[in-house]
């Protein structure tokens, strides 16, 4: 990225793009603004590769060492990106990366509204329900897209998934997967509608998460760090599943470690399992 | 805990105990002082359950809401733990907590040789090679206790599960499991002498995760975020297994949840599962 002219470096922090990407940082600007903040050369990598259209990409030139990040900034820029040249420091300052790497990019939210969504066409989701870690929400989208699901369903108040530490925990898997927001009336709604199995975990079920057989079309649902799924959706489940403890007096596992778990034998359940025989999987 | 009497108060920021408690927030404070810190009710109350020797107990009177914290903090207090009352504002500026709840406690870092370990008399292990975040070491202290794990190998630089974004993470589960510190080399040789089964996590593997057919004495192993297992540690594994990753060009998961998967598979495996009949189990 040398073949910047240096006379075009951003260097003030009043500049209406740098106030625009720090806005973007914080859940009111990135409300009001509808976009959100991506870093690094591997989210914006993977952004070009799922043709996410970039509003405008950042690049800080003496901050920018890897040769594959310097030849993605060119090629965006050839392409038509709009792009930015910052200063270092003032990019080192602006990023929230513990290891800033001189690349970033504004990419505009897209939400699937869950009407739209027919369960049946699709391998299954993740519904989360309350989850409060953003680091959390982005390790579960980043399982999401490593065990083939088609997106992840946040219902009710739950961390917001471009968050900056969500979006950094995705390890840019964002963009594979389809983002819905919903309400648990809603969702209940629909799950109905849709003659779906709704499997909630719940470490007061009485079954082993392994002992039951998992039918698509699929949702899995995990709820809150601290108060696990609400009675409401506990009731619309068409199973309650736990994974068992074995130290007694130990609670829970981590919820996106949980999901991992659930979501790797739900999705893809041997049929040499447990109950294999006992039912044949329905047409999708 | 209003029967403290409030002329004892520390609000001075030089104060001593203060310093330490400061001190023991970084890597060098930890390892020239050989203790550390943890903070919240739920980590002080499951030490105590341990029977975790307390150093020192910090309680900010108005800061410890909770009437379990306020019972606990009077507990440890009538038993003899020496108890530090801490200004609420300084209690504040100290804890690196998202929600201070204003009761911590320097405890002494209990390492346990490599040596002194005979692998058949447990359940098994987790060894972790140079994983980076403190986050995802936690994490994975919190599952190796869920799933009954005898404790954590740690080989080469990895993460100091010490680290107070670490011991938070770990959910007050460290004080359940042993912890070892040791290098490549030296594990290698414990392995051989103890003649257990090494089971080596790699995206490289051809073997799916859940056709091997575990025996116990187990040790699982994962390597680093960004490298995994090395070569040498690689050579050691009596066995290679993958986690499936369904998305084309998707790298990996997460090493918590990885570890998670692989944890609940390797030391919990149905009978029932995939090669059941193959082998009988030896005696551990």
């Amino acid at each position: 990225m040398h073949d910047a002219p240096s006379s075009s470096l951003i260097t003030d922090s009043d500049h209406p793009l740098i106030q625009r990407f720090r806005s973007l940082q914080t859940a009111s600007g990135r409300a009001k603004d509808g976009c959100y903040v991506i870093e690094g050369v591997r989210h914006v990598f993977r952004a070009t590769q799922a043709r996410v259209p970039i509003e405008q990409l950042f690049v800080a030139p003496r901050a920018l060492k890897s040769p594959a990040g310097q030849k993605l900034a060119r090629h965006l820029r050839r392409a038509g990106t709009p792009t930015a040249a910052v200063a270092p420091d003032l990019y080192r300052r602006l990023s929230l990366a513990g290891d800033p790497q001189g690349i970033a990019a504004i990419l505009r939210q897209t939400w699937t509204p869950l009407s739209e969504i027919r369960s049946g066409n699709s391998h299954g989701w993740l519904a989360v329900e309350g989850v409060e870690s953003p680091g959390n929400l982005g390790t579960m989208i980043r399982t999401c897209e490593a065990v083939g699901a088609a997106g992840i369903i946040l219902i009710g108040h739950t961390a917001d998934p471009h968050d900056p530490a969500a979006v950094r925990a995705t390890m840019g898997s964002l963009f594979s997967q389809k983002l819905v927001r919903t309400t648990a009336h809603e969702f209940t709604a629909w799950c109905k509608s849709q003659r779906l199995m709704l499997v909630g975990a719940s470490p007061r079920a009485t079954r082993d998460y392994r002992a039951l057989r998992y039918k698509k079309p699929l949702v899995v649902l995990v709820g809150s760090e601290k108060r696990g799924v609400s009675d409401v959706l506990t009731q619309a489940c068409d199973a309650l599943v736990r994974i068992p403890i074995r130290r007694r007096g130990v609670d829970s596992l981590n919820v996106a470690v949980a999901a991992g778990i659930l979501l790797y034998e739900a999705f893809d359940q041997r049929p040499s399992g447990a109950n294999a025989s006992a039912r044949a999987i329905p047409r999708a």
